[in-house]
């Protein structure tokens, strides 16, 4: 794998590992359990993505980088985030875009890489980027992320789609990647920022 | 594959599809929330079967079909019910209950094919029968149907001894699919109908 | 694989098969039910570990004597516990222990002899350990036992570390076993009798 992809794989990897030690935190969680917490989150999507396509053992048991760079993460957060005044209002739900719009192009490319077609990669971001974020929910029993309204799984799709067409189209590895990270990323800040939310459909009954 | 189990394959997708995006309705998902769980629904029990066969890549990544009939169950579901009036009461178990039916015959077909014993193919019957509405209803946090007391996880259990035991018993394919899910589907359907529950056991405190 | 480490995986599974049948029990499930929740309590957690290393297909299909041990536990169960009170109120949690402690082990020993390293090893071990228990709790809708602030994750993880210093200091298997074992076991019984807990990660907002 090139390099600076490797180095956004670990960046992703820390902000989702904080956002998922930040969950813990909200439910008052003993620190092995925030590590447990922290590593499901990170490292969740990646490892259904790696187990469909059959790359086992999954990325994190064949480099024990991934799991080395969790563990320093959630030191770090048991020892600088010791009360809640100190965790703004959107740390959380950034944390969660940025780890999405940086696992979303990784999952896209690997399945790229692998010789799979652009709708297969658009799936595969899919999951890396949206898969250890409902894991957490899940297990912390909150609404997950991508049943709410707000735009989500969207700006994971949009970034995925991105991904691919600049591939497609030729652009340079580099450069479709920041253009689809940057897409994705916009697209859920703006979504948290403004609430935004695509037309629901709409069955519920009143 | 034999063309009309993957003609019976590809109809199961495309019920299990409905009732993902007739669940995402009900809790006013946006139209891409309704396509992920729309395809967790109808994919995600073969998924976890060949996972744990290690048949990977799972099946929808070696063959993109899957997924188109997925979204072009999804398109029509947004098109032609708009409205939760128009959406009958039983639509949703019913669906559910004839990928139910399909899913189960085809799990348990595959394991034999792979020369796995009888025991194994009724498990993997009910993983592929069971596993994608279990995700959905996890998803939408919803009290798993497989948790209520009505015929559920029974209907696939027979449906899969049936499929067996004819193989076994040497009927033809054919027949011995029409047997199969003809059973688990006339069971689900008299215990949807009828309210029907084995005997429970029960060790809940009063 | 030793046989005496076999017996006891497939005495976790019979532990493990029992505290998902008691928790069925809890929620008025009918026989089938029973022994869906069963099975994956007891072969979820290895199957996950078997899919994320990729040894497939997984040991329940490889060997079935698996289920054939959950199925004659249900039925154990189903006969001889009729009614809550036979059921003392430290069964459940007891057993969950005791599986918790032997699964842990297994989980460790078979990443071992994988020849990873001791970090995945504490890893595997602790996926083996508890990820059919978390299953169990998702479908029941229940707050994961992770997540309750007692000491739980943190009995597997200590076992984990305990099993592999064992063996990396040379210790002959089945003392490095016992020793685990009856570390992870202690700690999981007392934090349940005095309701022992680390210092919390406490973000709750008040």
């Amino acid at each position: 794998m090139k390099e600076w992809i490797y180095f956004f794989d670990l960046c992703g990897t820390a902000v989702f590992a904080l956002s998922g030690a930040l969950a813990a935190g909200r439910h008052r969680m003993d620190p092995f359990g925030v590590i447990v917490l922290a590593s499901v989150t990170a490292i969740g999507g990646g490892s259904i993505r790696d187990a469909l396509l059959g790359t086992t053992p999954v990325f994190w048991i064949r480099d024990p980088n991934y799991i080395i760079v969790i563990l320093a993460t959630v030191l770090l957060t048991l020892i600088f985030i010791r009360k809640p005044k100190k965790v703004p209002q959107y740390t959380l739900p950034v944390a969660d875009a940025l780890g999405l719009a940086l696992f979303t192009v990784i999952g896209a490319e690997k399945a790229l890489n692998l010789g799979l077609s652009g709708m297969i990669a658009v799936v595969m971001g899919l999951i890396t980027g949206v898969g250890g974020g409902i894991i957490r929910d899940i297990l912390c029993r909150q609404v997950p992320m991508i049943l709410r309204t707000e735009i989500y799984a969207t700006a994971s799709i949009f970034g995925g789609i991105s991904y691919t067409c600049a591939i497609a189209w030729g652009l340079a590895d580099k450069v479709a990647l920041a253009v689809a990270m940057i897409s994705a990323l916009v697209i859920r800040l703006a979504a948290i920022k403004w609430h935004l939310r695509l037309p629901a459909f709409d069955l519920k009954k009143t």
